[in-house]
Formats: C-alpha cells, sequence, structure tokens
C-alpha cells in the first residue's frame, strides 16, 4: 500500500508498506511510470531490483522497473490524509479503515506480540492453557451488569424456554473454572474475552475486553501470587521491546502525554523500569496514608470502604510513582471466595490489588479459601445476602474442598490496561481493535 | 494428588500426580507412614529423596521421610476410582471433576499444546494476531442460529433500548473482521470462541466452539489457502506429537475407535501421515463421483445442492482414506463474499473445503470477491432476498473494496475438529473443558 508518493522532475519517489512493520519501503522510479491512480492509499505491485540505499534514513530502496496499481484509492473520500498525523479521536470513527493509520497499526503489531508473549511466559512456566466458557449460568463476583444471551428465534416463538434450559451469561471472569482445573493441575492459565454490561462511555471501561487470569495450586502466601504479576510484566514487556522497539517509540513520542512519561521513568520512558521498584503496602497502611493526605478526596477514606481511583492515584503518588501491591483488604468488601486472614478486630482477607502510574488498578488476585467450613459458612452468609443465581454451582465449588483440596490462589489482568500502561495511551478504546461500549457496537 | 495406593507388608506405595504428565511418580514408604485419609484422589505433601528407581517402570522414585495429607478425599462419594478406566461419557457427567480422569487430563494438556503451537505457526510465519470481537452487530454467515446479547436490567426497566443501541449478537465467524485487517496487514489470524444456537445434541456440533481463521493479502490463488491449511495441520499436529507423546498415545490405544484409526493410516496411527498424500477434486467432479457410487444416499446428490455429511464421508473413502480438497463450488451456493470465477454454464465461487478421515469438513475457506462492481450487484442480490441486518456495515464493507483493494483469501479451521481428528475422538464434548449446547450449560 503507497505511504507517500513525491513526484520530482527527474525522479518519483515513493513509500510502501505491507503491515509488517512502521517502515516503509522507498521505492525510486522513472517519473515516466507514474500515472493518475498512483495515489496514496492505493494498493500496488512493483517489480524491480531492491539494492543498498545512498540514503542515511532507510538500508535498501527498491529501483523499479514496473509499476501496476492493482487497487485504487479514491483519495478525496478517504478519510486518511497522506503524511497527516491524525489524533486518535479522528481515525476511531473509521473502524474499518483505522488500522491503516500509522498509529493503529503500530498497536496491532504491539497487541499482537504481546499476546504471543503472554501464551509463551506461562508455557514456559509449566502452566496448562485453559479455554475457560465464555457462556456461563454463573456470576462469578456479581461485579459489573451482566450480558444475558437469549436466542432469537426463541423470542418469536410461543414458547420462552432458554436455549440451555438455564438462564445464561457472559462470563465476567474465568476464576471459578480456573479453580476446577487448579484441582487437577498445578497450574493453570487462560487468556480470553470477558464482559461487563457497564453502562459507562469512560476511558477505563469497555464491554468487551480481555482478561489474562492465573491459577496456581500448592501455594499458601500472596508473595508467590505477586512474583508471578511482576514476571508476568517483565516478562511480556522485554518481549513486546524487543520486537516492535519502533511502534513502543512511537507512542512514547507522539501519542503518550508528556507529563505521564515523564512522571513515570524520567526522560526516557521505559515500562520496563516501572518494576525496578515496587512498593507492597496493606490495606490498613494505605487507609492511614490516604487520612493523612493533606488533599480532599471526594470520597472520604475510611476503613471498611473500598478504594476510588482517586486514592489509588493518591497511593501511587505517594509511593514514588512507582507499581504498588495493595493487600489484605476487608472481609466484608470482598467476594466469598477469598481466604480468610482469621484477624482482627479488623477482619481481612489475603487479597491483593496492583495499582500502577497512570492506570491505576492493573492486577486483582488472592488466596481461595481451600478449607470447607470456612467456605460453607460463607456461601451461607452469601447466600442468604444475594441473589442465588450468582453462584450456580455452589454445590460442585465445595465439592472442590471435599476431594483432594490444596491451597491455593491467583489473580487476573486486564490486557487492555496493560497496553494503555506500557505505551501511555489514555482511552482504552484505542488499545483494542473493535472496542464495544454503551451504545456502540460498530461493524 | 494421590493416583494409587498399594499397602504391602514391607513397604508403602504411591503414586502421586500434579498434573504436569500422564505418568505419575512412585513414592516407597515404609508402612509406619500410612494414614486412614492417605486415600485415592486426596492433596498429598511427601518429603524424602528423589532417587533413581531399581524398577524398569520409571526413571526416578521418591524415598518418603513424612508424608502429610495436605486435602482429604471421600472416595465413597468421589465418582472417580482407583485404577478404573471410566467411558468418556461417565466423566462428562461430572465437569467439575472430570479433569482429574486420565483420559481428559491427557486431552488439555494436549489442547493447551496445540493452543500454543497455532499460535507460534502464525507468529513464526509473520502473521499479525488479531482480537476480532466476540460481540458484533452482523451475522456474516447466516451460519446457523444466532444467540442474541441483552442486558438483564433493560429487561425489567420500562425502556426496552438497546445497550449498544443496536442489536447485538455473538459473532458465528471472525472473518469480516480479519478482511479489514487484512487491507493493512498483509497476513492476519485469530484464535477465539465462535458460537452457533444449532438445536442439536450431535455428536458434532457445539454452541460455543473455537476457529483459527486466517487471511491473507495478495493471494490470487486457491492453492496459496491450501497450502496455508496444509501446513497448519502438520506444524501444530508435530508439535503436539513430539510435546505429549504419551497423552496422545493414551488416545489411540484406547479411546479411538480401532476401525477409525485402522481406517486412516493402518495399524501404527500417526495423525502426520495425514497429509503424505491428499486429493483436490473440484465440486462438479464430487458430485460426478457421488452420482457414480454404488451406494444409496439419503439425500440424492445434485450439482447446485449441498454436500451432506454422508457424501463427504463418501468422497473421502473414494479419494483413499486421505484428505480431500473440493474446490470451486456453485455460485448460488456460498455466501456473497466469495469470489466469481465468471465460468459457465455451471456458475462457481472460488471456494475450498478440507474433508479429512473420521471428521468430514476441518476447513473452509475462499477467495474474497475484492472486485467492487462483481461484490456491488452480488450484495444488491442478497440485500434483496435476505434479512437486513445480515450485513449490517455493507458501506464499510465496500469501502475496503474503494481504498487499495488487493486480492485475497482465508480459511477458517474448527479447532474442536481437529483435535477429534489427530486423536480420534467420536464426540466433539470430550476435546472442551467445559461444553456448551443445547439443553445443556453445566458450571
Amino acid at each position: 500500500w503507497v505511504r507517500s508518493v513525491r513526484s520530482q522532475k527527474e525522479v518519483l519517489f515513493l513509500h510502501i508498506n505491507d503491515g509488517s512493520s512502521l517502515e516503509s519501503l522507498q521505492v525510486v522510479a522513472d517519473p515516466s511510470l507514474e500515472k493518475r491512480d498512483l495515489t496514496f492509499g492505493s494498493a500496488v505491485e512493483v517489480q524491480g531490483k531492491l539494492v543498498k540505499s545512498p540514503h542515511r534514513r532507510q538500508n535498501m530502496e527498491l529501483q523499479a522497473e514496473a509499476i501496476h496499481v492493482v487497487g485504487p484509492c479514491d483519495i478525496w473520500s478517504f478519510p486518511l490524509k497522506m503524511k497527516e498525523r491524525h489524533p486518535l479521536e479522528y481515525v476511531r470513527q473509521f473502524p474499518h479503515l483505522r488500522c491503516r493509520n500509522n498509529a493503529l497499526g503500530a498497536l496491532l503489531r504491539i497487541r499482537s506480540e504481546a499476546t504471543a508473549g503472554i501464551h509463551s511466559f506461562f508455557q514456559d512456566n509449566g502452566y496448562v492453557h485453559i479455554h475457560t466458557p465464555i457462556i456461563t449460568s454463573n456470576d462469578c463476583e456479581g461485579a459489573g451488569e451482566l450480558f444475558q444471551i437469549e436466542v432469537s428465534w426463541a423470542k418469536e416463538s410461543a414458547e420462552k424456554t432458554h436455549f440451555f434450559n438455564v438462564p445464561a451469561f457472559l462470563t465476567v471472569s474465568g476464576q471459578l473454572h480456573l479453580e476446577v482445573m487448579a484441582g487437577a493441575f498445578t497450574h493453570v492459565f487462560t487468556f480470553g474475552p470477558t464482559f461487563r454490561a457497564e453502562n459507562s462511555q469512560s476511558r477505563r471501561h469497555l464491554a468487551e475486553f480481555y482478561m489474562v487470569e492465573a491459577e496456581l495450586s500448592f501455594t499458601e502466601s500472596l508473595q508467590d501470587i505477586m512474583q508471578v504479576m511482576e514476571d508476568l510484566f517483565k516478562t511480556v514487556t522485554s518481549t513486546v521491546l524487543s520486537k516492535c522497539p519502533r511502534d513502543v517509540e512511537l507512542f512514547h513520542k507522539y501519542i503518550a502525554p508528556a507529563q505521564k512519561v515523564m512522571h513515570v521513568t524520567g526522560k526516557n520512558y521505559n515500562p520496563l523500569i516501572l518494576f525496578s521498584s515496587s512498593c507492597r503496602i496493606s490495606y490498613s497502611e494505605a487507609v492511614e496514608i490516604l487520612k493523612q493526605a493533606p488533599q480532599t478526596f471526594t470520597f472520604k477514606p475510611e476503613w471498611g470502604c473500598d478504594l476510588q481511583t482517586e486514592h489509588e492515584k493518591y497511593l501511587v503518588k505517594h509511593c514514588g510513582d512507582v507499581p504498588v501491591f495493595v493487600v489484605n483488604y476487608p472481609y466484608d468488601l470482598k467476594p466469598f471466595y477469598m481466604r480468610d486472614n482469621e484477624d482482627g478486630p479488623q477482619h481481612t482477607v489475603a487479597a491483593v490489588d496492583l495499582l500502577v502510574p497512570g492506570v491505576g488498578e492493573l492486577c486483582g488476585g488472592s488466596l481461595r479459601e481451600e478449607r470447607l467450613p470456612f467456605l460453607e459458612s460463607r456461601l451461607q452468609r452469601y447466600g442468604k445476602s444475594t441473589d442465588a443465581r450468582r453462584l450456580a454451582w455452589a454445590e460442585e465449588y465445595l465439592d472442590l474442598r471435599k476431594f483432594g483440596s490444596v491451597p491455593h490462589g491467583g489473580f487476573g489482568m486486564g490486557f487492555e490496561r496493560y497496553l494503555q500502561c506500557i505505551l501511555g495511551v489514555d482511552n482504552i478504546k484505542d488499545v483494542i481493535p473493535f472496542p464495544r461500549f454503551s451504545h456502540s457496537c460498530l461493524l
């Protein structure tokens, strides 16, 4: 595809690009080869000699002998323009064409390398990959709203039976299904789409997004979970930086807001530096830090209340703009499956959130309650207070604790938030190929 | 986890397994270390010395000094029994425990290696991985029935507006979205869940299954597409065979129906041998072969009609139990996006299906119609005859042919069918961790 055409008296310059990298190949041709439909955006076949380039900006160039326009491009109606740096908001309007924009092209190559890096990381560390189900009868966390699934022909028919006999939803997390697998394999992971029907158009939320989730058996310490989070971040980021350095550079130079990059690591933003130091505090310590903060929060910090985004941002700043692990959250704040720390009077569970500069919460994890009596009493309490469908298979979940139960734990990482973090991209819609959010499902 | 306990006068033998392979580790202990809750299915921590085993059946064994039962297992209510070879139908009843069965454990390790192998194959060949959307406003093929998505809270509220403003469905194919990306990257692929609301409990269909799909730009020949299908099959199968030979062997020895294995490659079933020869025929030739068959079909073979499973099976057998590529299908049978061969009087499109022994259709692909006038007239015809929502974004799809259109094509491979093919598994429900089909959504 032609990225630029520059016609001079003696010579015709083209830059052509096949999507394999940010850099284009320079074509040098006789002006007689120019045609009317040889424009920006057109697809061409060029025959010629690949030679060492006399120019410093590229190694090779193609001396054209023949140029054939395979697919022309009507530049007047084509919304992308030659050599213009279109804002991300602008190209978002053209979901079928925006991948031809430099920034989105770079993003998609990075996303592809990160995806491969995640699979390799877990594979190399002995994890078994599990396709946890997309359609489930279950609502793991009650986190956010659920999408329900109907069969379109059932709606028109008289009988209103469910396709699956039971109400079915799009998954919000693969965790409980990974726990099933963690009863047979020591280490398992999944990497797939998850869904929240949040009525939000924010820069931080999508209705369809990707989660990396891992579950580790024979693990008795949050430290193990935190170590995997950190190793995953470092390994995948190294892969991305070595596989597509120019694509990453594009974001750091032109897209990431300058102040964010400066904040994190000084002049040369290297996302790997993020974990050169990190901070670990308890939830209780976090609340104390917030209470002593010189600033006023919209939500007053109080032991027992959720940490809000404003709180998370303050904590990251307070710790020196490094990743912050917050551990041991209030028992009453967290889902039924988290492991009871049996402490008091401030009763907590073994949960951990990882907060990172610019993004806030990147990962969330916990040890799971593997002790049958604890889980039974918790589920009883839980069952009373909420909709019974939340855990449609409580009996089976309890079974996992009756037959060879082991201490285990795991975590989830939002893949789009990870990309936002390493690239400094402000809006989550710009790090996914086809964003879905309330009022928008383009293509 | 304890797989067997054998208590003798002088010595206690355990076999313990952590899910990393089919083979268990033998533990040799003093009978005094035996306890009441040291049973099949329990989880244990064993301390001792790992030494070279005097037995021929294993390299190493663990001489135990201490055994601690981490999680007991009530063997009376535990549905899996020691040293019993449970039929796949039996373990299917216990979706939360069946991964602890040898066959399902082996299957899940194979599935994990195949997943990694697919990502590596495309990565190594310069493909960009794309997460095509799960939720879409579009019905690519009109193939099978669609699942529609509703927000559960919207149903209770007075206003019946859609969450996305438009009706939204679960994807049946990522192809059209890959075509968008094939306008920026020469080679792209996706590997994710797809959905069909087919009211079927057959051995061949699931409501939620996985598809590998690839799209290649600057491709003018079905031969290129067929070559990628074959290379993908061979490379991934080699990976699986080298990474988990014992797991594959389990299936070929005990699970695959003997006659199927014999059919395909003689005594030693090696799925790699499948492609040592393959056959390529046109749809028209296929119909002629079927017409001359000495057997009677339920559906009479006729030019212009779809090939049924019985026909596909006959063709594979006729060609000598090798993979069969069938090319050039009737124009009126196939979706609007397939490339017109401009032949006649029997008008065809450049489509290809790959049929394999035991499974039938494994892959389907085509060249896509990249010529604007052909596509416009086809869409017009198509739009008249079917529901308009089928291609909710016809304008954008046509745009792809206005701005640098190139000859391109691609294919999809059913991942579960692939696993059935290389392992000889009869029922598709046994090659996916959590099967979803009509009337069933367990866990």
